[in-house]
């Protein structure tokens, strides 16, 4: 991609059509498989006896509007670092969210909510839907900056299928344990969005490396998205576990695992970066990674020590990978990772698979008494052991890795088509492209100028 | 209106005694009149025999959070999009909500709330309150940038009461069904404080233009208020609804009229805006409109189907006002809408009125099963036809654009009053003229004096 | 403290070494004492019988995460107003809010949670976690700017545990009630926090005063903290009172008070600050005393009404206290609060006491039913009368003041060491000491440059 052409990027028709095709097949789409399930529909809910307080709205509704929280404000946000894109983070995170919780609602459904021909659907549905959503969120951090959002739009109808089709594979036919998705989510989401900015690699993406760091008001708008990620990992992993304890723990696990990962976090952070100072980047996504390692195991008995243990470990690697690994992947394996997801979701989402299979292998009757029916339904009904169980988790990470490369290669090379509008390399992590900007931006251009003269290193 | 006057704009004596003045009037009526309901009060509660579980405050108080949330953050922030006008709009926001809320748990309380000459108050009432202050900060966006401190309050005062006379009429005379607000909350919030602007109109207002405008950090912040409102309206249709199927059914049908209002919301953006670029002042507004649009029926059978139609016709409505209408408004009919509540809340209001009488007209025990009583008392205990419910419905909508409009009249006058400090043309859309402003403001005016020579148009 | 030091700052060993030790300790301590309660763990939920929606989990979790949210975007925001102080407002509150509440857990367990040798925790233990954190946090308002991550991480490490012993002294022992905590978390936090900033007095603190005091943007950052500690206060007082009218009640009580108070405030402020103008350090403070202030008698009988009067006085007090005490405290007493935590915390904290010990000396049956065992259960059970209720709640208060202002001034003296790498006088109020700040910073100096110039008074 040469020039900036502004014929290529103009999104007056491109957008729209993208938009209200979409938009209209999903409308179609829900008017024919659609319906509300038992505790949504008044019909049936008042043919049923039971009490009001039983409606599963009560059990999860204060945790989906966390969950809800965390792919607006959280991804949204949390993106916003960049000192020119924060318009483009929080607005194509708004955008693509939208539609993929709409789509994901089908995709899910049709593999797992089918009754009688129709989708069934109700507040478990809409989280199930938001994290589908979060996935794609994850893989849009790996290629922000250098998409156009009908290129994201086009993702989110791949990557929402193939997650659909990925966690089928995994909790329907495997019988894998992933409430908070270690899997489905986070190693989904990251090795996908991986492998598809590999194949958008731009060699000459250093002509925008003036825009791709962050300015100091920026970096507190991004921490406004990830203290909301890290208050509300609680509710995202408890969120579709069992009613009662299992709720309860798992949000009580990710708590002190975030808690644990955090001092990991800082004291990593002011070890590996200049100057023994506190690294922003570090700050803003490592001490997130407690929450994605606890993933698949926070449901399991894993004891708040076990937790906080494997958040520890999660802020150690993270910062690890953000000063280490993120450079030669960016070298070597031509992976211009925006965000970094690899160090916030790939490897703490590996890491929590392996922590799940660990955990999943030393269940017994023993420690979850009438209550590993919930946890682990196949080892309590005696289909598999326990250690069969933890096969089966790790197994589950290979499928999903695989699943999530192969995905990506072959969407990346389609959103390589040049009918999408991408950005060139000159105008890349740029919110003026796509949007409208206000009047001020000749200041901030009468600051460049003087930026340049001064500025030794960015 | 003509120069700047700081005598007249000064609010050391007349803030400080209408807040006091209110407060304590408040004061002593909740003295006389309030009390606790059965489920606050410690004796009533353990006279009767119930469980815990089983209190209000289980069913509503984390939807009464939600819809705190876009009172005060949502509403605030939305409207920080001026440059310079910040402190006003979240600091005003949070002044006249405070006083609105408790007057409105009197006005309405008053209205319907009555037990033996006392008002019985709980989490109902509460959110109903923030209903009712909803309202004023609809009104509050119209006028914004234009008003006093004590305008607002004084405007807050009329307003609460008049909300509480039009939701009287529609809920307790003609049994109205409007659970999330389409016609009492929006409807009567826009078209009062378009009255409320066209009588306060200012031919000489382009003095005060060139900070009617955003910059980049101030639709930064107002995107906070955006995405709040959008995530939580579920909790806000929702939060007043029957237990059981009914929150839980209005909460998923607020959310998927959303999901399709932000598709439709961006396509018509980008098919408007120049050079197919987003314009910000749509993302924020427009794609809230769906919210609106599904006020009234999000309760009823509506289906996903039925509430994506909806919203993503609330979007389309809601873009095309503020790019085709909106100035027809400002040039031919003089009023001047600084937030665009004609778009975001006025049609789509009415839009949800008129979704909301169809979808009643509609209703049957078919449909709704033993359901129909939570949803349709009326036609349930057969007192009414669905026709008929439909025909009210509609006549609803016409009794808030007639109170609203001749409120908003009335009002409007009173506020021309010249003793509440209102500020001049040449100093409209300014904290600086209500508050102390930092030091760092003089930088801004270094800027803004390069700005004048460098810009070509705001 | 005399000229700058880069080697006495740097955190590359002192930070880490502490933050791995602390967490080691930690970690080490919870897998030999704390285990899941019965409502967390999965053997013992399943070996009793009950109904899923008999676990505390959810009476108490949507209480749970509004606090959560007030600990870490409340404090955590609402002390970025400094201008250059935002990376470490958020990020220090971050850092040691993640260590205080694995501290607290353990202390607060040892001290009244031990069932065989073990802490149990489970949602209730996690809430007062959050509250012991809050506390730590307010006395970080008051030695804002001024300290090093280590110091306060060892600050936290000692009111932690103090805070422990005065709650189990006053819960325990003297079966004191106070579930919003008046005395435990404000006042205790407060005090504390003024005595080891005295004991830190700066003579010469004056080298850095052209960085204490906020700019624009950094205003509205801390607003997005006031509000959200406005709003979720109600949940704050109530999450761990009794179930049922309990938390009802107490949510509503608070709800009317904060909404009394932030009219007083804006009253007060306008009429004591210059030219009748608005200041925002009153807003974003001031406007929450009257949350502080019922912390103690919200879960009691004390009326909507008695709720806004004492929020009403809590304005009022506390904005005096800003205008007039404050600088008393700085001159006179030697006491530099930076965010005036005396203001917000330390009065209506005294307040707050004091309403609590009146209203339960004038408990009765009469008025509370059977609910007096919810509220005062030795009352109820005839172990001691409602006045002499009211007077172990007013020794509370003393015991409280006394542990505070003691432990404070040994903490200070342990946090003089010369070896935690605190600022020196000219560089507090300063991110760029302990954060690696983006390039932007450069520009900035030139604002400052011109500024200087500029710029009659800060």
């Amino acid at each position: 991609m040469g020039e900036a052409d502004p014929v290529a990027t103009n999104m007056r028709l491109k957008l729209p059509i993208t938009c209200f095709i979409l938009e209209i097949i999903l409308i179609i789409l829900f008017g024919t498989l659609v319906q509300y399930d038992h505790e949504t529909d008044a019909k049936q809910w008042h043919n049923q006896s039971h009490e009001d307080y039983e409606n599963d709205f009560y059990f999860r509704y204060p945790s989906f509007q966390d969950v809800h929280v965390m792919i607006f404000i959280g991804f949204g946000f949390l993106m916003t670092f960049l000192q020119r894109y924060g318009f483009s983070s929080v607005g194509f995170n708004f955008l693509i969210a939208a539609f993929a919780l709409q789509w994901a609602t089908l995709m899910q459904g049709f593999f797992h909510g089918l009754h009688g021909g129709k989708i069934h659907i109700g507040v478990e549905s809409m989280i199930n839907a938001d994290f589908c959503t979060g996935s794609v969120l994850i893989s849009f951090g790996a290629v922000l900056g250098k998409t156009s959002p009908v290129q994201l739009l086009v993702m989110a109808m791949f990557e929402v299928t193939l997650f659909a089709v990925n966690e089928f594979i995994l909790l329907s036919i495997l019988g894998t344990r992933d409430a908070g998705g270690s899997m489905t989510i986070h190693t989904f989401g990251a090795y996908f969005g991986l492998m598809v900015t590999r194949v958008l690699y731009r060699p000459n993406l250093d002509k925008s490396k003036h825009r791709n760091c962050s300015v100091y008001h920026s970096d507190l708008f991004a921490m406004i998205g990830t203290i909301y990620l890290w208050m509300f990992w609680p509710s995202f992993n408890s969120a579709i576990t069992a009613h009662g304890d299992d709720q309860h723990r798992t949000a009580m696990n990710t708590y002190y695992s975030l808690a644990a990962c955090t001092l990991s976090t800082y004291g990593m952070s002011a070890l590996t970066a200049h100057d023994g100072k506190l690294d922003m980047v570090h700050i803003q996504n490592a001490a997130l990674a407690g929450g994605v390692a606890v993933g698949t195991a926070g449901e399991m008995m894993l004891t708040p020590f076990g937790s906080m243990i494997v958040g520890f470990l999660a802020g150690v690697i993270s910062v690890l990978g953000f000063k280490y690994l993120s450079p030669i992947l960016e070298d070597k394996l031509k992976i211009q990772d925006t965000c970094g997801v690899h160090n916030l979701h790939g490897m703490p989402g590996v890491l929590g698979a392996i922590v799940g299979a660990v955990t999943a292998a030393l269940a017994s009757t023993d420690v979850y008494g009438g209550g590993l029916s919930d946890v682990f339904p196949d080892v309590a009904s005696g289909d598999v052991t326990a250690t069969k169980q933890g096969g089966i988790q790790a197994a589950s990470l290979a499928v999903t890795l695989g699943i999530a490369l192969l995905g990506g290669l072959i969407v990346g090379f389609i959103l390589k088509l040049p009918i999408f509008g991408a950005p060139p390399d000159t105008i890349c992590f740029e919110d003026s492209i796509y949007w409208e900007v206000s009047c001020e931006i000749i200041i901030l251009y009468i600051l460049y100028f003087f930026q340049s003269d001064l500025q030794v290193k960015c």
